[in-house]
Formats: structure tokens, sequence, C-alpha cells
């Protein structure tokens, strides 16, 4: 069975009904995930001020009112407790246990945040034919702690992690420009080349995902990465925090190309 | 004497010192200027959550953190207190007085916004020929509240305000283009054509600002306006809001084409 044809509703009740419970990488062909992050309301002006703030890593969708589990504006009628594959919930900064449904956790005070996630601008790089190994290989994208702080807000802090592709010379441009298009799914790239100006000494050993292949002549771009706010978030050790589980987005009813900036 | 080419410190420092007590149009050309809302932290999470639900009438540069009246982001040095030639202290919803400066008011749950203003990108019209009309006329843009309301954020609700242009029909497109580079300031039209669809009745009737000169067969254009946010807060009736005072602007330190996406 493949979802990458259905559309986003369609995907996201066939979750509900817990037919789904892996990755949703590839489902609903040209609509956009999200990141989420849940937090007590109390930690939710520091948080949405963090985001403001570090647009690059924190691009941000949506933020729910306190209590309510409807995304109205990118997915009305959808409910964020049930409609992602898997949580994860964090207490006091650990990770306490992984869920399918967060119904029994729900709070009134709970305020959900959705972040733009890359899955968008992989797919306008590989409409420009602009190769990303990752995927031609199988595996998670390689992620990196870097050396450079986000900018702080409140209680949050920490350091920028960024997402490398390696990129053929000829193509590092068409690679920048296509993701500059879309600001809110991380945008154009950080930084290009040298690692080592980011504190990063070693591309084969990522702090999160897999290694993949560099190719003679190829060069490491990095992109700003949504691991970044759950990074920052977790470091709070809020009473209570619940993302989804790596690669268990939610499914969103825009269409990529609704994020457009030109 | 003439601000137009001192640097965005230099007028601040004479704004500081009192020697500059008028609009700041044509002042430090280039650079961004901004508008000012500060409120009481107790409202900041909701109104942080209308500027990011409204981004097009309430594009947000910056935020300080509570009881600090230093931005530092867009403009480290400068003082919000002292270096804005004219401020509206509102109690209640009701103007209270004009102050030129804010040190006897300033307390340390108070929280200042930064709202990125049209001149930014009148600039970019001018040096794309755009005619705007207002400018050639000496008067104040016309300002109309719409039938529009914005996307509520907890407290905080009200239409749409925009201001309007009116554009000859070959450079509507290039008017479009222009403007949608620069989001940070309120960025494409909202809307071209046809203001009784927006709900406004005569467009020489403008809710705020002056009317302008339509020449035969120009296109009014509608840009979403900085007075939305004003307006919403207003409504509110919080014990204290403080603004500038219309034409009155904070100069950054950024450029103009800083905000720039592309």
């Amino acid at each position: 069975m493949s979802l990458s044809t259905a559309h986003p509703k369609e995907v996201r009740e066939r979750i509900r009904r817990g037919e789904w419970v892996r990755p949703t990488a590839g489902c609903a062909a040209g609509y956009v995930q999200a990141n989420l992050v849940v937090l007590p309301r109390e930690l939710a002006y520091d948080f949405l001020l963090f985001t403001h703030r570090n647009p690059r890593p924190c691009p941000l969708l949506e933020v729910t009112d306190p209590g309510s589990p409807e995304p109205v504006r990118v997915a009305p009628g959808a409910d964020l407790r049930t409609d992602l594959p898997k949580y994860r919930v964090y207490r006091h900064g650990v990770l306490a246990e992984e869920v399918t449904d967060l119904l029994p956790l729900w709070r009134d005070d709970l305020v959900a945040f959705l972040l733009g996630c890359s899955f968008t601008f992989e797919a306008a790089l590989l409409k420009a034919e602009v190769p990303v190994r990752h995927l031609e290989e199988g595996r998670n994208v390689p992620m990196y702690i870097t050396n450079r702080p986000c900018d702080p807000a409140g209680l949050f802090e920490g350091p920028l992690v960024v997402s490398m592709r390696p990129i053929p010379p000829e193509k590092v441009a068409r690679a920048a420009a296509v993701t500059a298009r879309f600001p809110a799914v991380h945008g154009a790239p950080v930084h290009v080349g040298t690692p080592e100006a980011l504190g990063i000494r070693d591309l084969d050993r990522p702090d999160f995902g897999d290694p993949v292949t560099i190719r003679p002549g190829e060069v490491p771009v990095f992109w700003a990465c949504g691991v970044t706010p759950q990074a920052v978030a977790m470091a709070v050790k809020p009473p209570l925090m619940i993302t989804h589980a790596p690669g268990h987005m939610f499914v969103t009813d825009l269409r990529d190309e609704a994020l457009a900036v030109l």
C-alpha cells in the first residue's frame, strides 16, 4: 500500500484509524508535511519568540490555540492528537514513551507548534534535477550540531543544527535558488562548503541521521534543520513536551507551491 | 537641515538629543524604518501570535526582551525610549498624551514590537519607475478599513486595514513583483482593483490619511497596512499601550535590500 497519490485528508484518516504506523515520507506527494512540538502554555511565549528570532531552523506554519488540537489554518478538521503515526513524549527532558495517539495525554493548557519540514524543498530540488544523495541511498539525511548559537529567547537557547546534502559544484547555485523560494521550509542554505567553519570535524560522523557518500568535487551544502527547535526545547527540560517521532510527520492540506515566495 | 544622507545612528542620536522632532520620512535613505507598538508582557503572547497569523499587515522585525529598551538585532545600542521623535501613549484604548521620550513611563514588564513600514517598498517602487502618487502630491497615503477580518489570536482581533496606491495598468505587474521581494515590509499587494470587494465604498474618503488623485485608467492597488496592528491592539483597550506618533518612525540599521527575499 502506498499513500503517495492520496489526499492529505485520506492520509490523516488512515493514520487516525491506526492503518498507517510508519514514516510519512512520500505520503500525499506535493503537500507540505510538518514537524510537531507541543508545550504547555506557560512556555509558549518564549518558544514562539524563539521561532520568530530563528526562522531558518524554526519556520513556523501554525500555532494552535491553547487546548485546541485542531490546526485550523493548515488542515481544518484535522486532530493533532491522533493524526500523526507516532509521537514522542518527553518528561523533564527525558524520553518517557512513544505513543500512537495523544488522547489520554491532552490537556487544556497545551499549545501545538507546526514547523515546516525539508520534504518540500527536497521535492523542489529533485524537480530541478539537483541530486539528493540520502534519498538516492535510502538513508536519513545527515545532521550536525554546529558551533553557531541560535538567537536565544527567554528560557530557550542552544546551537543551530544543520542538515547536509552534497551537491555537484555546477548545481550549487541552482540548489540555493530553488530552496530560497521556500523560506517556510528552512529556505536557502545557511552555509556552503567549509564544514570546519561550522565546527563540524567529520562529515562521516553526523550527530543525527546517517552519513552519505560525498563524491569527488562535490560541495557540502548546509541547511538549517528542524531538529534545532526540538533540541532547544528539550534542553529546557519542560515538565511535558510532545513531538512527532522522527520521520512520522503531520501531513497538511497546503500544497508545496503555496509556500513559495516568488 | 536634511538627514537623508545621515547614517541611522546619527539620525537616532539627533532625535535623542531633541534636535529632530519631525517625521522621519526621507531620513537615512536606504535604511529600513519601523512602526513601534509597546505592550505589557501579559499581552505579549497574544500580540506576538497575532503578528505571526497576520504577517502581511504585521511584518515583525524585532521583539525586545521584557523591560529592555534596546532592539539588539536591528539597531544595537539604540534606545527605544528616546530614539523616536514622538510617541503616543494610550491608556485603556484612549490617547492620553503625546511625548518625545518614554524614560518616565518605562517599566520592567514592557515589550516593544518593531514592525516593518512601507517606506522601504515605496523606495523600491520609485527605483523601478512605478509612480507613488501620494509622494508626488505631498500627502499621506490613503488608508481604508476593509471588510476582511484578520485572523484573531487570543484577545486580538479586528479588520484588515489597507493602503492604496493608484498604478497605471501596464505597471501593475511590476508593482506587484517589486513589493513581493519585501515581505518584511508588507510584501505584495493583497488586492488589485475592485475596491467594493474589500467593502470600500469611496476611494476619495479614506478612513486614515489623505485622498489622492486617481487618473483615468489607473488601477487601485491595495497593500496590507501597518495601521492594522495598532488599531487591533487599541481595540483591546490595554491599560497601557505606546506607539510611535504617525510618521515619526524608528530608524533601524538594516538596509532596505537586506530584507529582500530573492
